[in-house]
């Protein structure tokens, strides 16, 4: 049984590492971390786990749970996975890190676009970025695991086997994505109050979004070519769910059978991407709740184009399944344990 | 291992079926059946079953289901079970009807409410009404199992213990329910297009709603008295979810504890009703995508009225989740097999 | 010209009132306050101003603002107005209060379900209540009027006319109500982010809402009866919108015909409620944006009660619209003024 | 007063129209024409006309309603008003047809992209495309005005500037629309249910949707080139609004200031389209109800690439707003008679 610390535990990503951990026969939740409910019942933060998790939220002190747990979760804000993490701690336990503090292996470009200082750069090289159908024998090794961003995770799965293949030109690459509000968190801003939300949708961060270097620097891992590339987020009036639209220019002489091809060799043994049927899109209510990520494409012909989709639901795939995922791996365990939900369906 | 044949599988109370079966480690579906789609992939009905189902819709032939299922759920409209049921039928399987066919004892009763012909009413006596907190037993010994409909459900589980414990003057009780809209069905009507139900709530069915004497016959049976009530249902634009306002005079010298008392009575021992602590009130949001009901109650000094509320996923405990809770119960299994989730926020 | 000061143009109420007096052919606003946004222009606030209000917000000297205003419009929290109404102000300027400061006759009662304390008594006795249907006379000629609340506006209309014409048991009378989110307010709070109010329906208040005793001194002058209710009011997935179903016992002998004629005698020349034709329910859909409260009612010959309800929206006739019509009374102006606006739908 | 009839009234668009024209003042509705509910009153089908339009659903002889308009709007599907205009109707009466038939000037395009032979294209030259920032002029002379999609109206009002100023590289021209769900009609389908489209976004018509050739012919138009480009619209889980994020590469030596007055110079004079602040991205709350577009852009210097964003109502500015704005023009009235309409919101 493997003792699961989780720092950030009353965030919606926190929440959901539970309802996915309370479901995973071989993990226990030792810890239910929380700077703003510290001494409170964690069900009667998330009234959900009433009768189910009966335990208080505690305060984090990283050293303590290093003691009890073998692996934490931090699903905490920017920066602060970077500021707790030891060397002690991590001979003690594992770490898997929901924010961005070790997802790109330059810190200078982290600095820029999150505009903060990183605190503990030494971890960065032996950090593992933890898109399991990318990385899986490098996830299986680590002991301090960046899990993706919830944009990411989706433009990377969508994009990456034609980056691959060298199908498309890079240089033309666009990513148009929509995010449903749980992405935004729980604290409370006007921004994402429900009458300001619902009823409307909007571009946001748009050039400046700080996924895009992370989408950036993995797609220059699968293309070997540096990709520079714009990322549009957009807020939709619902609670999960991603959806990536993205666009290139495909390479002289590229068919859709080529395409295809490329997709199915990235994907067709990987049990949570779901190469869709020619002419079905992805749509983000039919992975709700689950781990998969639907993806498919079209090839426009006319404009020698291919729309490449993909859809996700942040909170599991992009967040909480993931990182679930990965521990699965660096433990040894069936990387599907506790991620075999069917999507929730309406 | 149960083999299970659903006849009603793409509506929504039929792919939350699937959902749940395909979770549980006793049951396996044999039978996909559907009017509508015959031929067809499942899975192209409904997505989210994508590389999860690839079975084929299958026409519903009772007689040939029942050759190799153990259980068959019918989660079909009014009517159909009944017109199909026979004496063979029940001696090769089970039957678990989510419809209304056999839920009232007096058929004059379900002729006046529904409008239409009863075709079976031999089988009504020996049917048992599935509401498992409150019928376990016969439940456990039956082979037609009525189960209990949505706002049914919400409706006894928050007023029984008050029924029972005859501390509510039952000729003042007024149900106030509000559903999501997956409890409308699937089929194409412009009335719950989005548009038209999107901001924006109504109550329908004032007065004539046809779960009302399914809640008063079960009140009737557990306080003793001849319950007439009134039960007014409203649309809530949201997709699952129900919730219940309840009011009644409390007889004279009830105190809060004695309430209190009566619920614990009856549900301390429940895993799937949750009796919330002082102050706090049910919400759809704490039990969506799970079996369980949260109940609760406000006792009004002021005015010497109690009003109960109670909340539940209309589409688990509401129909698919009940329904495997009986066939847990009628198979000998554990109550809560294959139930054990986690209600899903945001 | 009227000249319009709004203070607490800021919130949803606020900004509806900009929007309807924008439209408004013999007012002007000349003031545009808010607390929080003193220096910044409206329409960097409220982006649907944009290139229509240039103004900037200002501070809220009430003195200052009734030098340059016929009118001011109080859009604030409770105790805000009572706190800076003065007898030199009210000389100079009449005040529209949209907060309950001075709904309440009894100070006593204003001070228990408010819980502060009221600044300025000496105003209550010739505050008017300003329910246009009800009190028009009385409004045309007040310099204090207090406009009544969202809840109350739909409650009352719905029921009044049976508690004046004495055809229901008073002391039966129970109100499930039903609101859109926006009538929570605009203040940044976790429960009404979009994915806290999204996917979900709860009561809230239960027995203790501040509404309660408005809509019982209301029906108490309509009937002439000490009235004491249950009002519960319940919160909404949507942005606007009120609906409330009432129930009460029938007299003795009251017919379906003279609960119809009781309605229209009340309304058939009231432009702003609309009585229903039968077998039809309100739905808040209908009269979204506009000034409308339509209204109906089902007898239940079964049970005896007669089930009323209303819908209006709650910052058009539950605030601003109403407000407005207060405005075109005490004024002498035709009181559709301004509020000639058909229900936007979907 | 200008007499008018609508076919295809009891659509969303239709009951726009309706809605708007009973604010105007120098229009009277003189014919409300229905397929389906002929017969019927009017405000039985849109109960938000309930005592404001007491007239019943006729059908559609157009030599009968010609007799008695002045002018027609059609909001039916595509094919329809081709069907039915004559030599003899158009020397009577006007035309403004809200669907495509009369959009494009190519009658083979027309009949590739709709798949429906075109039934009068001797009309296809004199009609004008009702884009009346653009086409001012033209529309004021003529007698048949194609009033453009809605879809189209946001595309071309986002990117017309850029495209006549000759700042961007039209041949990597990319326009990513999201439309609420009005957009799709109030006929009964499945896939429009509430909750299928709730909770969910899916793009759709990937590289197939009609609206295509129709913002190609026009920005050819207005940049003098061949513009071929993508087009991808999504549904979103909203009433209504469309927004359209485009992306192109600039020109070399193209800089903000440059963009900046391309949009200035189209728009500064113009009522119904606002260039919002830099940094201010449009959103569709913020035009809901109104005839406004706001339009904005992003410059990326990194990439290279501009970021152009427009928001409309899809009902209003894309459809009846617009249509009435093209009336107002015909008739010599005020452009924006009856269209002063501020924003909604929430």
């Amino acid at each position: 049984m493997i003792k699961v610390g989780i720092i950030g535990a009353t965030g919606y990503a926190g929440n959901e590492l539970v309802r996915i951990l309370k479901g995973h026969k071989e993990a226990e939740i030792v810890h239910y971390g929380s700077r703003s409910y510290v001494g409170q019942r964690y069900a009667d933060v998330f009234r959900n786990c009433t009768e189910i998790v009966p335990e208080e939220c505690g305060d984090d002190n990283i050293e303590e749970i290093a003691d009890k747990a073998d692996v934490i979760f931090t699903a905490t804000p920017q920066g602060y996975c970077a500021g707790i993490v030891t060397e002690e701690v991590l001979k003690k336990c594992r770490i898997i890190d929901l924010s961005a503090d070790f997802r790109l292996k330059d810190v200078s470009v982290y600095e820029k676009w999150y505009k903060i200082e990183h605190k503990s750069p030494q971890f960065i090289k032996e950090a593992v970025y933890g898109l399991c159908e990318i990385n899986r024998e490098d996830i299986k090794k680590t002991r301090l695991l960046a899990n993706p961003g919830c944009y990411t995770t989706c433009s990377i799965l969508t994009v990456y086997p034609l980056a691959k293949a060298g199908l498309i030109d890079l240089s033309t690459l666009i990513i148009d994505a929509k995010s449903g509000t749980s992405g935004a968190g729980r604290s409370a801003k006007t921004d994402n109050l429900f009458c300001e939300v619902n009823e409307n949708i909007k571009a946001y961060g748009v050039a400046t979004h700080r996924h895009t270097p992370e989408i950036e620097e993995q797609l220059s891992y699968a293309s070997g070519e540096q990709v520079m590339l714009n990322f549009t987020p957009h807020l939709v009036p619902m609670n999960r769910g991603i959806l990536v639209t993205a666009y290139a220019n495909v390479k002289k002489g590229v068919t859709e059978d080529m395409i295809r091809k490329a997709y199915a060799d990235c994907y067709q043994n990987e049990k949570f991407v779901r190469v869709l049927n020619k002419g079905i899109c992805p749509e983000t209510r039919w992975v709700e709740g689950s781990n998969y990520t639907d993806v498919n494409f079209v090839l426009d012909e006319r404009t020698g184009r291919v729309i490449m989709m993909g859809a996700l639901d942040n909170i599991v795939k992009g967040a909480a399944g993931q990182a679930v995922q990965n521990m699965n791996l660096m433990f040894g365990l069936p990387e599907d344990m506790g991620l075999d939900l069917v999507p929730m369906f309406p």
